[in-house]
């Protein structure tokens, strides 16, 4: 099976486009220890309720070796049917993106990862060397300096939309997919159009940052798309019981679902 | 002393912009302590020869959580006198660009650190928080994907000459430096002429990936700059004595001498 075509299976079991992302802040989460504890009952909850996990690797990685053993040990308890995007927005020349991609997807077991177009495409290509593997590149973000350059005119198109369509025509565009924030619905209606409905969309910034769901859902046009919520369940997650917790995965689930 | 301090002081102290950089390909050093003790020999050798190190963070993760403490072992091995860039090409929102920040900079002990413009000013600032950090913005890469994006068109200037600008107009400049690849010399001189001598300049393509180390001494016109060298020396490090690696150190210091 092709990291897409277990996407696909992801979503279609699950029912909807919810990812559930897991950024765990350090001042909360003081050990790997604690990582691991809270990120184990935050995925054997959630695996009922959401297709997909994105991991951020950062805060794994601000606890030094053992975060980054805490999040391979964490991947490893996501249950098979479910997708695993590892949220680590790397890129560089070829043999450095190479090891990259082994850190991404034989240590650590993603499904796929999150890639910077800024360095060009011999510098995402070492990510999908294999149909297991997925590389999302990154659009247009959620930040609000995503206005800073991803918005440039380059020649009468945007560099967002310059950067999709280069990587589009690779030889390798079955194995990507791009992020596109929730915050402007209308750039994630164009991006859908020019990649056609089998190319996937990662969309963060549903939740906290307040992008409009029904909005995405509307500009997605029944493509395949994962939308992430991380810091609106974590509130309830750390903050709440396992009942409240499950009731807002439930409320996202059902917002996001597939039909 | 902020980080851009040190880095005078130790390009002053070694009289050479050399900076020496540690690839460690998996292939080669197939576990962590094989990458501790070569790296130790390296460090100790090139120390007297270089004003810097540049370690490349992906070869470590690729060998999982003990890959990553073992750079952090690594990096404290290094002399005070010597300046320490990890070249990790992050970049991201708030709060995960902050937990890169303490990966780098607290867990690994980092005095600079590379990222990536893509997402915006937002996504760099929390890098340099404070004096005793630095970070080097992408602006030309020296892989041929440079041409993707780095050099469109946008408004009549190329993206990463707009990129270079605006990083250049923020309250932090002082904390930023800029990646300009040695082989397109002309581009190191218009970087250069834009942000002035005292932003540092780091340059990576000569040696291996063919730059001409005259004319990028004569680009940088006598301003902050490293000229990184990595696969040129480690054949030598890997395949010859003590003594050839000396000898290969010590041409590229010369060449690369400050005066």
């Amino acid at each position: 099976m092709t990291s897409r075509e277990k996407l696909v299976a992801a979503i279609a079991d699950a029912g909807t486009y919810l990812c559930v992302g897991f950024d765990p802040p350090l001042d909360v989460y003081r050990s790997p220890d604690a990582l691991i504890e809270a990120g184990r009952t935050l995925v054997r909850i959630a695996s009922d309720y959401c297709a997909a996990f994105k991991f951020n690797s950062a805060f794994f990685e601000a606890h030094g070796g053992a975060g980054f053993d805490a999040l391979a040990e964490l991947i490893a308890s996501v249950p098979e049917r479910r997708y695993v995007i590892v949220d680590a927005k790397r890129a560089d020349i070829g043999s450095t993106a190479e090891a990259y991609a082994h850190a991404l997807f034989a240590r650590l077991g993603a499904d796929a990862v999150t890639v910077n177009p800024y360095m060009g495409r011999d510098a995402v290509e070492p990510f999908v060397r294999t149909p297991e593997q997925l590389a999302f590149v990154l659009a247009v973000t959620s930040n609000s300096g995503a206005d800073d350059f991803q918005m440039l005119d380059c020649g009468g198109v945007p560099l967002y939309e310059h950067v999709v369509r280069t990587f589009d025509r690779t030889e390798w565009r079955d194995r990507l997919g791009y992020v596109v924030g929730a915050t402007r619905a209308e750039l994630l209606a164009a991006v859908r159009k020019i990649v056609g409905s089998d190319v996937p969309l990662l969309v963060p910034g549903v939740g906290a940052q307040g992008g409009d769901i029904a909005a995405v859902l509307d500009a997605n046009a029944g493509g395949i798309m994962l939308v992430n919520v991380s810091r609106a369940l974590h509130e309830r997650f750390a903050g709440g019981t396992a009942g409240e917790f499950a009731a807002v995965l439930d409320r996202y689930r059902r917002l996001l679902a597939t039909r």
